[in-house]
């Protein structure tokens, strides 16, 4: 019997795992395309991945309503998926909805507080934080029941928590544990019980946002000991994929970058959260690291993200490059990207959900490296070099095929 | 004795030349910093390339005129020169003053003869193709003679001339030979005479031109068989260098590129020239080759160059990418390009001739494969990709490293 | 009884058109707003301008099919339609297509003739030029029959034609008359025709198209004697409305425009059309002249107008301004537009049938001047200065409100 | 004998006032032309402006060092003056040196105290408010001894002041001296002072910084008194021009503006001050209120600006504009502005210099409402829209005209 895998996400009725949900049911019943999936050809066809169709879904989130109602207000104020589409594939997503539960959380900061509303927050913040993630790991279990499934990739597509203030607490998993048995609540996050639940139970994590609360090192202990591989943080689809493809361009040319300026501008939920600048210095810490990594000097840089509610989801950025060249002669180059976040960030969850499933079939645990490229902040990786991180990936497909490995 | 290394430029009067002069000896004297030469680091020093202040110039140029004249017009009317540098080298400007020749050619086509005037053509002309390329190899010897040098690179750095109708002609030693002494003049262009007297010397050719008649088949013949080191053709300096080190970013996020359109505009002679058709069409077949070869596909595309004498050498380029993402949603890249062309090519004909010696030592002959990064047009390689070609380079360099080699 | 108004359209089913009418219909049916229609709004509400709701639309088309069919297309390809509101309004255009024929045409130029059809065209120019006129007469008579119409105003939206050479023959209606009686076919347009058909018959011709052959010189002869207002040429809606907008703060700064470059990449059949250089010839003749007009000199300048068929009818230019300030400082200033045509023509087509009805009900004949800012090449006045011919405009206004001017 | 004008720039060793007074001398020795200059062209020549080569200089400054050395820093940091033109001005700068004294001022904030130096901000502190103000007469009286002056301008260059809260002390002349009397410094800063004793002097007073001490109520009502011109604030030289000449198209043409986002990027000791956030919330007040002005509505908006050191005087502005056409649909313009503040704002001042002349002559006190184009804040008017601020100024040429006015 094939290989059942399951895909819990965390924040499931959001812009970006609406899209996945979308788009996955779209691919299985021929409706889409799979060649904007990264790895749908070699040399990646060598890992063998599930195929999209098979993915069984579910997850949580603190937020109401369907997945028909997300997917058609996504299509109303974005325009980025097609009525007609959600519409067709409703009772995909019926189905999928009855797999989605409320959800639990943490020490969420003002901007989530606000937006889901205060009850909401009351009630996913009872009882204690080991009760709450023995919820997360007991809906997990029902899950893998439900569906017979051998494994399950737990994915954060939640909203940018605050970060958070890490400290020894955080860095083994003894006094993690005791962090957690005295309930002490302002020192961990929503992300960090999710974590903590889908490792526990020996489950792949793949955290897509910018918390640093999700994957801190005691995790990575825990994930050690119960063979979960790790994937993470926050997924590079806009901005700081450009500039770490272009960055290398700069070095390999010896060509000194004097400022680089970055502006985003983006509406939607997403920017509504970063707006508080509590959520944006998280997003911007992880966005700023790139360029010292990769040119080998820290130029004068900005990273700018400004909330404009009619843009929705299509975020603009505006990078403004001013280097020197030679005989200190000063030039410019500037870029404007216009992208949907959502769609460049869904056929990655996809990717990424494949990945741990082929890491966790091949016995790997913890960081997932050669999925840096997916990543503004990988996890266990020094390497921003967008192209030096692709080669990492077909390296491991190579590896990969050599070794054999037929998916069971 | 430490090797003695001579670069023998033809249009070293140009805007490129000078600016590669002025530079070579502001390093020579300490006046300029050797930091924006792409090779001068790890794990290019394993090259051991000769140290720029050593390399004696020559060359010849259809223009009339001194160095430090050039030098002053490109200071008033590009700024990208300091003038008070240029007078300070005035001696050592002038001493190559006397090493540059007034040169021969052939077949020149409309812009060019505009440009240099009647007079200069129909010498330039006289007498026949086997007399001309004559005159450049007592040239050469004469350099070599005078400066008691033990290698001498030629580097064509002359302004595009319009594309060649490549025919049976130029693709076999013999039948070059059996033109060039019918002196079949429609059939050649003046590169092609330069190439084969530098190769017929035995000696290293780096075309940094577009020029598709420097580098003809038969031409290659010629090098295999006097063991001479090939390296062009036309460098990639501006659009097309961030063509080539973006476009991997499509292609390795499943981005399917829709359409590409580019629109270059620049001053200068340089522009003057492109702005004739004729000259143009060899410019614009050189860029427009490099996306097919990245993405696997043809998306729709464009390349403009237009002249805009206002802007002399700074040129502007903007270019519009349009793809499309999961679902079949559409987005949209733009960048402007604002680069100085002399500034950011005079560091690579450093480093090419360089390159060069370093494979006539090391007894390679014909096309220099691992120069592919510098060219728009790599000579003997396809591939295109920016960064595939530089981890070509650094093999080359990791190769020659574990060969040891020092510099006799 | 109110006065009641039709709009003839010739091109009555292209994409501007279309919009144009799914506009007006949705408007009349309480589904669109009035705040995007320039004239809706003090000074111009003394012009008592028809409701929009009260027009009555008719025209001709040479491409086959229904509005809705048209409507569809726009909602599927461009997204500059909601496909629900040309749906929900299925009853109002298919009444509006039974007021559309099949059309006449002449001389059509190659791509229109590629886009249409050879039968098409062949059937579209029989039999001679004043037979065709004359099928254009009684269709308008027919259309104001058949609705007890007290006007109609003709508005040719029909895809840009070559230009038309123009000599003695255009110039007096005499001449015309002559040229016409002996059905010499190169010497026209269809745009000729159906603006000597609409004076003809005393009705207002607004010319929205480039083609040069709609209102030549002969053609306000006959208006003037048959008291039709005239208004053309060119829509003004994307990248010259923004440079007529900008050159006056140049002017008016001093900062001398030593080049201004502007280049257009577009989809559509507009795209395909004006991807035909004959065509194109047109457009781009009708956009650079305004430049020197409000500069008082000619800088250098260039328009391009490429075909990029992703992206429909999404309008994208780029214009690139060099500038000298003071002490002959160069500096620079670039826009990106990134327009939909239909969308930013249609209310302006709405605008106009209003304002010619206004002109014919207060006895004006021949050029509408106060209508300049509406178009690329305005007819009968040699203002470009976009706030100069809004000042135009408000002063029309102003003194029809001081002339009283009820709307009978 | 011809009047004689003294213009007294306060900050006469800044970037802007340094280009001012070379350019001046420039045109005054046939070095640079005159046709960068607004006004020296019809309708304004019938105003008569004292030509620029007759203006005589002088003013304060709290930095050290000569003119020769400022515009030498210029030439080599920002290449916006002539290193040669400086050298060759020499004479006629060290004479103006002459009449530059030390300067006196109050509360300055703590960005321009970290530039200048705790000593020197001492000393300009000393002793009370009123001796302070008395120093600064006691200059400009000495400069019209000195060089038998009709008249003398002061005109405000110094940098941007934090704004300062505003009350009922500032907003009566009453009030104000009695605040003077007792030396309340919080209540006070520089530009205060200056424009104190200018306009008590019964001279002409310009503010050309965005600082919001310089003309509060309390000194409108001293110039109404003294029968002193006074213009401001804040002059419009680069993103707010263009945003003032641009917003105007899009209300005219019924698009609604969604989003307006301006980002300024600039270096210089300009953007080091701006950097400071108090200092930065004056010039964003300044620069934010006039879109709403020109539109009518409040548009979602933001102006940023942040220092980029490699930058220097030039500027870089991306404006991105979010607007909503016909049926609601959405596009978007944006544009990018590179220019060089000083060079753009020079002509200006010298332009006012000689227009406050003009106003004095001909009896005018107070706010001179026509040189609103000139000023992000114009001080005693509405009006934002640059077009019919131009239309303003015409017709005060146009009255000046009419009413004759030869000067004296």
């Amino acid at each position: 019997m094939p290989r059942r895998i399951g895909a819990w996400l965390v924040g499931a009725r959001g812009g970006l795992a609406t899209t996945t949900l979308v788009g996955a049911r779209a691919i299985a019943r021929g409706r889409a395309s799979l060649e904007h999936l990264p790895l749908e050809r070699p040399p990646y066809t060598a890992l063998q991945l599930m195929p999209v169709a098979d993915i069984v879904f579910g997850g949580c989130d603190l937020r109401q309503g369907s997945l028909v109602e997300a997917g058609l207000e996504i299509a109303a104020v974005n325009r980025s998926l097609d009525p007609r589409l959600v519409d067709d594939l409703r009772d995909d997503l019926t189905a999928i909805d009855a797999d989605i539960g409320t959800g639990i959380g943490a020490n969420f900061g003002r901007a989530i507080e606000a937006l889901v509303g205060r009850d909401v927050v009351v009630a996913a913040m009872r009882p204690t934080l080991r009760e709450r993630i023995a919820t997360v790991e007991a809906a997990l279990d029902a899950f893998v029941a439900r569906h017979r499934l051998d494994d399950v990739v737990v994915v954060n597509l939640a909203s940018t928590e605050p970060p958070l203030e890490l400290d020894d607490d955080h860095r083994s998993l003894a006094r993690l544990d005791a962090l957690l048995d005295r309930s002490d609540e302002p020192k961990v996050r929503s992300s960090l019980l999710y974590a903590y639940a889908a490792v526990s139970r020996g489950h792949p994590f793949v955290n897509f946002t910018p918390s640093n609360a999700a994957v801190v090192p005691a995790i990575l202990e825990l994930a050690a000991r119960r063979g979960a591989p790790i994937a993470g943080s926050d997924g590079k689809t806009g901005e700081t994929l450009v500039k770490t493809a272009l960055a290398p361009m700069f070095r390999d040319r010896a060509l000194r970058v004097l400022s680089w300026q970055g502006y985003n501008i983006l509406g939607d939920r997403d920017g509504r959260i970063l707006s508080d600048s509590e959520n944006l210095s998280a997003k911007v810490r992880s966005k700023d690291q790139s360029l010292a990594s990769i040119l080998g000097y820290r130029p004068h840089s900005h990273v700018g993200i400004d909330f404009v509610p009619s843009l929705d989801d299509l975020k603009t950025a505006w990078d403004h490059i001013h280097f020197e060249g030679f005989l200190g002669h000063r030039m410019t180059m500037q870029f404007i990207w216009q992208g949907c976040d959502s769609i460049l960030a869904a056929p990655l969850v996809l990717d990424l959900i494949r990945l741990a499933d082929v890491a966790h079939r091949r016995g790997e645990a913890g960081p997932m490296r050669h999925t840096a490229s997916f990543f503004k902040s990988p996890i266990g990786c020094d390497q921003h070099d967008f192209h030096a991180q692709i080669a990492m990936l077909q390296a491991y497909a190579a590896a990969a095929s050599a070794a054999g490995g037929s998916r069971a």
